[in-house]
């Protein structure tokens, strides 16, 4: 194993390094692990197979030089904060979970689910279902895993993040070339593409949230004027984050509630800020160490800078941080606004003849879970779990 | 559009000649549809695009020699049996599901759910888990839709299933690479790969059942002797069915119930019995026109005769098919015994030293309720499974 330090610039924001820290990984398939130094300010790097080193840290010196903020610097707003007072962290969450309550590893970024945190799981997101319900007139819905390739590229989503699409792909239609590959994995190889003729164009990918389903679904459609459109659903959705896939704060495969809304700009912005209301009292429930602050979604290198400062400077992204240890936090949730882009892009109307504007609140199941195993150990946090769902 | 006609052989069994037609669409990207013509004991194919027509013929009998059964023919056998009595079916299900109760295409073979179809659902899949935890004390779980492909592997789906199975692909860890194919779709391309280099290689697809997971979860141990162990999740499966993927009844993604169990072989072979008669009294309290009666798995051309041949010869899978049409039915469950194949490939103990034998019942949740609602509407069908889930 092989280490490189690659220094960072001087005064990028600690949430820029953090985010360079994560891309580090898409660099090249022999990086194993990145660290983000911040008394040297630098990125370390661990590599294995031999003397691949020059090339990996050329890579990541494009990056770094790609992800630049210069002089679009904005720091990030904390809008609300709050610290439980009970105080101690359990290091051993996650074994907790395995142990005791039904987790366990399937693969990378992969789990299974059963007993305690399965119900966990299950209650968590029927209390979210009923707050969309009850705050919003949310119609319930059930999509898929896999999504149309097309409405992620009206999403922009290949330009942004294609190190992150999962593809859902399948041999082409060829009789010899399907027998040919059913023979080549008759010893029990694992599956290999010899050309990339042999497989069809990627026309559907797995989710990476459940927001675009809804847009889809209303492709084409004019909403009733004057009211604001409020859909939910929950729905396993894929995010393939290479070596930042570890234990359960960040998976391949998560479960995600979504609440969405369409509308004018003024109504879809108030229904947020009710939303963002009614979390912060489930937060208060399940006395969550936790805060709301400014955020940005993950995009690629060179799409970075720029897109960063747009959501950051117009109030885009909120997420909700969760602390896992005195010094880790994680996002369980955000709540979105999109503007006119989805309405425009999947051409759905508002009912004044514009584009409608969107936005939705979209929490990660076990993510909010995990964080609240961290601070009160798996027995209270099914208690609080069970008391906010009577309480909310 | 052209159409082909090929001959089939003479005497080949119904069954076989339907898995033909189907098998048909995956010879050529340029065949759009196929039909088994009865009276004229032929395959009718339409082309779309010019001139493949004498290529794609003879692909087709590369095909109809590879599924020929010769000296194998096993015929299937019926055990049970029931019409319903009130006999007029709905040519129009499926656009009383799509106008009132919910469902909408997505895509090909994908569909979301909402309302009286999405309630149908979740009150059936409620029903068998309960039925799975009374009868089996089956324990509850909850698993991905991506499945490591070694564990397909290990089951031999790669070369048994080739034509049918979702990869779950990602682009491979380099800077550059992602660079570019971020780049090459910035103007809103639908998703290409240049190289098969570009992408990782699959180590993970799309569940195609559920039970692969439970065995999986199982690896390396030994389960309790003297008894059998089951299992029961719900979960997405993914078929890729080219162009069958029409209306309900043939869904790329669907929904699954499944109870597994895992033991000697009398007990497994007892406990897929007892389901058998347990399911019967749920085929009755819903009224439907269905058989029960062995079966094969679709296996691709060249595995086709012999393990058709087994599977029939050894009454290893039992299929429930339910009537849509006066002479149109379709598998809506399966209760399969597999003797020590998985418990062999996956390395699982019986307690005796041996590897466990195991068995599975699998619901195909869409298809059921397409059935029930083919045969009674859909407001009748809701009665019906609402009783159903009172009264077992």
């Amino acid at each position: 194993m092989e280490t490189l330090a690659i220094p960072l610039p001087a005064n990028l924001p600690p949430d820029v390094c953090t985010e360079i820290t994560k891309r580090a990984c898409y660099c090249d398939a022999a990086i194993v692990k990145s660290r983000y130094r911040q008394d040297s300010n630098c990125l370390e790097i661990d590599l294995q197979g031999p003397g691949a080193s020059g090339d990996v840290a050329a890579k990541l010196e494009h990056l770094i030089g790609k992800m630049q903020v210069e002089r679009l610097a904005v720091t990030p707003k904390i809008l609300r904060e709050r610290s439980f007072e009970s105080g101690a962290f359990s290091a051993k969450a996650y074994e907790e979970l395995v142990e005791q309550g039904g987790l366990w590893v399937s693969g990378q970024g992969t789990v299974g689910r059963s007993g305690a945190f399965m119900g966990l799981l299950n209650r968590l997101d029927g209390l979210l279902e009923r707050l969309a319900a009850r705050e919003f007139q949310a119609v319930s819905q059930s999509y898929n895993s896999l999504v149309p390739s097309d409405w992620l590229r009206r999403a922009g989503y290949f330009a942004s993040f294609p190190h992150s699409v999962t593809f859902a792909v399948h041999l082409k239609e060829d009789f010899e070339a399907i027998e040919r590959f059913g023979q080549r994995h008759r010893q029990g190889e694992d599956p290999v593409f010899e050309d990339v003729g042999e497989i069809a164009p990627p026309e559907y990918c797995l989710s990476p949230a459940v927001c675009y389903h809804t847009y889809g679904a209303l492709m084409g459609q004019s909403l009733p004027a004057g009211t604001v459109s409020a859909f939910t659903a929950h729905g396993r959705c894929f995010r393939y984050e290479s070596k930042n896939l570890t234990g359960l704060d960040r998976l391949w495969e998560f479960s995600m509630r979504e609440i969405v809304w369409l509308g004018v700009r003024d109504e879809v912005l108030a229904a947020r800020e009710r939303a963002i209301n009614v979390i912060w009292r489930l937060v208060e429930l399940l006395d969550l160490s936790a805060r709301l602050e400014t955020a940005c979604d993950p995009f690629f290198a060179s799409d970075f800078p720029s897109l960063r400062f747009f959501q950051l400077a117009n109030d885009l992204k909120y997420e909700l941080k969760v602390d896992i240890s005195p010094d880790v936090s994680i996002a369980c949730a955000s709540f979105n606004y999109h503007e006119r882009f989805f309405g425009t892009r999947f051409e759905i109307g508002a009912g004044d003849g514009e584009p409608a504007h969107t936005g939705c609140a979209a929490f990660g199941l076990e993510r909010l879970l995990y964080a609240c195993v961290c601070q009160h150990g798996l027995k209270r946090a099914v208690e609080l779990v069970e008391n906010a769902a009577e309480r909310l």
